[in-house]
């Protein structure tokens, strides 16, 4: 199942919450980051494939995947946060199958090497049968302040490749994350999660028994999902089931580098993009319409015009037909001030 | 008389061969460099007005100028440089009166005090009735290696607020301008002439007798302008009269002071606005269409989208319908270079 959800406001004005992250092209090879986690996932997973998503995107979203069924793309009727979308999903599969394993993948990463992803999902799978939570744990490549971490336990016995999980932490400071590295045993926490749908509401009951019995109901009676859904908790999978689970020690994680990236900002999407020639710029989109000359950063020519750069460096240029962006790569993260501001002064339009 | 030409490739996507710096309002005031000039000289001239232009911007300098009568605005059938499009002038007002004074002053430069420049060239009139070529000398506000210098001589007798001129000195390195500013004795050259008709022409005559003959041949003919004019010198009148005319001692000078610029940048052009808050972005334009975050600069928000910068000093942003610009107030001059790129490119349909 893939949630696909989250405006990533820190990519506007490439990406707006009628247009967000997951339904755009930021790669540049012609899939929309939703569509290349479809054909990701679909030599593990046939045609199995479920995706819970906004209302205000359920046609664009089937529209991207026309291979998927109509009934696999679930409307939320508002956001309620990852714990009741990725909820709804495992008692809908529970129904289908009790004995199905479900994994939980974000609609809006990158995946590098779908081969070494395919691995660990296997691994995962293989403890999520024995009754395991089961995460994946990126490789960190750097002492990031943007994720949380995965601290690893023991070895898990019948399991090569998994490890317990002692805990989850959240995202720490620069240095924190630094002795983190130092020690070896902390993972990024990517929010991926391998289990049987059971497992998962069975866990959330032992926490909250209303939250699980209230999805299992709305499973058993779709019609009543649009009336039930907002008196849902809004709370995310982390806190309302993963912490708990990992303090009991019911959490498994399977480490693994694939190449994995959020795109959190222009920034890191400018680190995945990699310019051919490092003096210059990197172009997300038509090469013919940029011009530069002593700059080196990320431009995105999407309003159709030439866009020239003349020295800068780092410099993050976002043209689109109705909102053009320039900052550094620097500043990526207060991108999403920005729609703040906009948002503040009536122009929701544009956000 | 006013030549209007040059295409101000420094101040490209706003300035362009077809849409060039002197018709386009770069000051916010709502009037172009043109009308601006005009206005200016209005005052002085009254309807004694006369513009020389290029043919594509003949229609242009007219709808910009409905005060102005249509034999006034002449039509260059090509670029030859500004001693063809003065003489001409000089040669045509020659023959409307031979006591005349003319002062050539060029359509896209702004003057921030009309009467001190107005009381300038009451003083350049004066002594342009006694038979000088008169220039006017702008008061240097620091070492500029942009400007030709015009070095001061002794005072001009029976003209207060008048020198003779010693030379006329090419765009010197910011070191030698350094020096220059030192000695109190050299001014900024504008390309203001204030003279006699006859003089300038005769000066001309001393140096190339065919080529005065040529103007005033056409001004006896109008007719056969399209015919005689490509057969004309291509040179600037500074190399063809004033140096030659300085060295002989029939150059005087009228130091003044009153605001003058060139706008020959993006550097020059934010100076000249300045922002009302130093700590954020000026703006050229909608001011509502701008948000700026930690940025300082200038911006001009003409493809009438929203532009956003985030976390830039001393930025240039120029967004038009058809072409984008982003670089630094330092890197102005560089602009240039784009221009140059784009028609290497063929995109000539952009420059």
């Amino acid at each position: 199942m893939v949630p696909a959800g989250g405006a990533g406001t820190r990519l506007w004005p490439l990406s707006r919450s009628s247009s967000p992250k997951f339904l755009r092209d930021l790669t540049g090879t012609g899939r929309s980051l939703l569509q290349g986690t479809h054909d990701r996932l679909a030599p593990l997973v046939q045609d199995r494939f479920l995706v819970v998503t906004g209302r205000a995107h359920r046609d664009a979203v089937a529209e991207q995947l026309p291979d998927v069924d109509g009934a696999a793309i679930v409307a939320e009727p508002s956001a309620r946060d990852s714990m009741a979308a990725i909820g709804l999903a495992a008692a809908m599969l529970e129904r289908r199958d009790p004995d199905a394993v479900m994994g939980s993948f974000a609609a809006d990463h990158v995946i590098a090497d779908p081969a070494g992803f395919g691995d660990a999902v296997r691994v995962a799978t293989a403890a999520a049968r024995d009754g395991w939570l089961v995460t994946i744990g990126i490789d960190p490549t750097f002492p990031s302040a943007a994720f949380g971490y995965i601290h690893l336990g023991d070895d898990l016995e019948g399991h090569a490749g998994a490890h317990a999980v002692v805990e989850f932490v959240e995202k720490p400071s620069v240095d924190v994350a630094e002795r983190y590295l130092a020690t070896g045993r902390y993972r990024w926490n990517a929010g991926m999660f391998v289990v049987r749908p059971t497992v998962l509401l069975d866990l959330l009951a032992e926490g909250d028994p209303d939250f699980a019995a209230a999805l299992r109901a709305i499973a058993a009676d779709p019609d009543t999902l649009e009336d039930a859904w907002a008196g849902l908790p809004k709370i995310a999978l982390d806190h309302a089931v993963a912490e708990p689970a990992a303090a009991a020690g019911r959490v498994a994680v399977v480490p693994a580098s694939f190449g994995w990236d959020d795109i959190g900002d222009f920034d890191s999407l400018a680190t995945l993009l990699e310019a051919p020639d490092p003096s210059s710029v990197t172009v997300l989109g038509d090469d013919a319409l940029v011009r530069a000359i002593a700059a080196t950063g990320l431009v995105v020519p999407g309003g159709g015009k030439v866009v020239a750069v003349v020295g800068l460096d780092d410099v993050v240029v976002v043209d689109t037909p109705d909102a053009l962006l320039v900052t550094t790569r620097a500043r990526a993260q207060d991108v999403k001030a920005i729609v703040a501001a906009l948002k503040e002064s009536g122009r929701t339009d544009l956000t």
